[in-house]
């Protein structure tokens, strides 16, 4: 099969020819400029290419809702270009099926299929970088539910030692994103992400704060594995670190294989930042199945 | 059908003859005392009764997994009696397919298939009394994940003027059950619960902590609709309290039409307490149907 994959990002799409095994033959890349001018580039990668569907992977919030009169468009997003872009519309005229999700759906699908979670039905994958996001297998199911988890804004208790007056999101003064995201590190410590990297007090904290939500999300959801991608992935050395404020927070309570195996259940993503491509084309296969 | 039902709780045993229209026909009802002394009585009113399966929705932990070579025991619970007692296996000898969950996801099936959520997919139930548990229905399926959830321990902030030291809870010392339930309750105010029923001050922190939860609840599941079941619901000038801090916490960052009627969407238990006995009935021909 030729499966096609977007994966809609705030700075770029990616545009990606795959097949069912996880292989990607072609690839594009573009700015995430407007619609107007990102679109048609886009479209014209899938023109040139022989497709049997077509997954889009897209930042959000998003109408997932197939009933809605909006469904497939963007809806309320700070990118205000792309407020209320009929993506799935756009791409309608291919003649082929598409699949939509959100960007953390997609991730979590990607790894589910092909990486470090395959085969298993409960995964939690966050990406924590510009924002905050999660994509969730609930029981082999992405979680739609109302709209869309929005997990980065699940609430968090502030640290004793946080220099930061409330947070760095506009809504929440004690959410995950807006303590721990890229820019919240920046509003935190007055220097970009990039500038901290030997700083060992930041990691810390931030590592502080990702193992609370991943606590909170355990006691509701029970996953079998946590996923971890976003820029703060690549910063290794926050992994010993979560696991070890994971198991302090848990302070013993709940007994599982899982949980006693901290460096299994915390884990990097597999798929060197393909997970949400990938996952895009699985999401178009899944539609085209639907059919 | 004939649908045996039992919802086991830590104070009493409540056995039932239900049909899938969610009549109950017969019921008894004994003192959870020791598994020796408990169990045959009811296991008595099923033989007297002829049924076509049997559900038992149980107080918990316990194991879920049917590869287990434990599956259907109460695993670690505090009543010691009761831990590793295999209650799927005590009544196996009555020869009807026997369906087994946690009691919060029998109300959860007994509010999804009779009550307020009949026909919703995303569905939360808590239950807010001696403890603190939830019972998730996640896009039309019952979460079990690694183990079950343990959706009274979610990390929450204390409110800066509770007179508590830490919370009630062994394990965590900001969790929902050891800031809300009723015990916790009694340590925070120095009475029993049952004598604060009028003061106001006691209800408004109590609605201000479920608030708080029921808003990681909404970024992590995106609920179609929350029941608060247990004690605390009994406390009706408890919700519009609920509701109002939820709106704050939530500060307008969703909108779905759920959301626009939170008298709708946060909601009391609607079966008069039964509906963890009715769900129980339901798991059961689960069970049946899966032969």
């Amino acid at each position: 099969m030729r499966l096609g994959a977007i994966e809609a990002g705030g700075t770029k799409m990616i545009c990606a020819i795959c097949d069912e095994n996880g292989n990607i033959y072609e690839r594009m890349s573009t700015p995430t400029l407007t619609p107007a001018e990102t679109l048609p580039a886009m479209h014209k990668f899938f023109e040139d290419h022989e497709i049997d569907c077509l997954g889009i992977a897209c930042f959000g919030p998003l109408d997932l809702k197939k009933d809605s009169p909006t469904y497939g468009h963007i809806t309320t997003t700070p990118k205000l270009a792309w407020q209320n872009c009929d993506i799935v519309g756009y791409f309608s005229d291919l003649g082929v099926p598409v699949g939509f999700d959100t960007d953390v759906n997609g991730s979590v699908t990607g790894e589910a299929t092909f990486g470090i979670a395959r085969g298993i039905k409960n995964v939690v994958y966050f990406t924590i970088g510009t924002g905050v996001g999660a994509g969730i297998l609930c029981e082999g199911n992405l979680v739609h539910g109302m709209l869309h988890p929005e997990g980065g804004h699940v609430l968090l208790t502030k640290h004793p030692d946080d220099p930061m007056e409330g947070s760095n999101c506009p809504f929440h003064p004690n959410c995950f994103e807006g303590l721990c995201a890229g820019p919240a590190l920046q509003k935190r410590w007055g220097v970009p992400g990039k500038d901290l990297t030997e700083r060992e007090d930041v990691w810390d904290m931030e590592a502080w704060y990702i193992a609370q939500a991943l606590v909170s999300y355990t006691m509701i959801l029970s996953p079998e594995i946590f996923i971890l991608g976003g820029g703060v992935s690549h910063q290794k050395r926050i992994f010993p670190l979560v696991r070890k404020y994971y198991a302090q927070f848990m302070n013993g309570y709940l007994k599982t294989k899982q949980l006693e195996d901290l460096d299994s259940y915390i884990v990097c993503q597999s798929l060197d930042d393909n997970q949400g491509l990938l996952g895009a084309a699985i999401i178009g296969k899944n539609a085209l199945e639907a059919k």
